[in-house]
């Protein structure tokens, strides 16, 4: 076993939970599909599908499919929360195959819709390659 | 400040990496969108969206929405690799808007389709309330 030379990431997936939200924003189907696609946009990625759902009596759940990636969101009106997902096709891996998705462009449009009070993010890199299969 | 209660979740969020699988299975979009929707029909989740991607030269994006959670997967044929998603309201807050989803279900069909010679398994508890919020 020698030495672990490189190790890098398939994708990085931005996991953000978003408490206090603004209780309007969060039942607004059409405001979610919206601020996703122009998030999507702004990172520039490119959508390939969406679906929205809006539920009775209230929340909201969205997915816009980018290339290689998905931004999702689920909203609980009643609790003032909203949890978001962003996922997205490193660069550093395939550099043909990627888009230069920039996922903090995605999030910063999405927070500043829903407006919370407190939140928290994290970073996970999914598929994680080592050494000689980068 | 009191004593913590009680600490609830809204969501439970398992995170599958997938490595060494079925290089064929990556790449067939229609046997991934069949596998999601099984797998959703099997955990008892109602879909209410969907859609699918495939890459060229290689990959494939699925994402299927169902009642206040959704699927996703991601796959990189060429590295052997999938990443799924499978986001579920939990039934312990409002178990009158929840609908009984058994994730562990949806992933038995999902790992018996991709067949993995390595996976890993993370479940993240989303939407964390405490005390009288709940």
């Amino acid at each position: 076993m020698g030495l672990v030379r490189q190790m890098k990431e398939l994708g990085k997936h931005i996991i953000l939970e978003l408490f206090g939200c603004d209780v309007k924003a969060l039942d607004d189907l059409k405001g979610i599909a919206e601020t996703m696609r122009k998030s999507a946009e702004e990172a520039g990625a490119r959508i390939v599908g969406e679906a929205f759902h809006k539920f009775n009596p209230q929340g909201v759940s969205g997915v816009v499919i980018i290339a290689e990636s998905h931004i999702s969101i689920h909203t609980w009106p009643e609790f003032g929360y909203a949890a978001v997902d962003i996922f997205t096709c490193s660069t550093n891996v395939n550099p043909s195959n990627s888009t230069n998705v920039n996922p903090s462009k995605a999030y910063k449009r999405i927070i500043e819709y829903f407006k919370p009070k407190t939140m928290s993010l994290m970073e996970v890199k999914r598929g994680l390659l080592m050494g000689d299969k980068i």
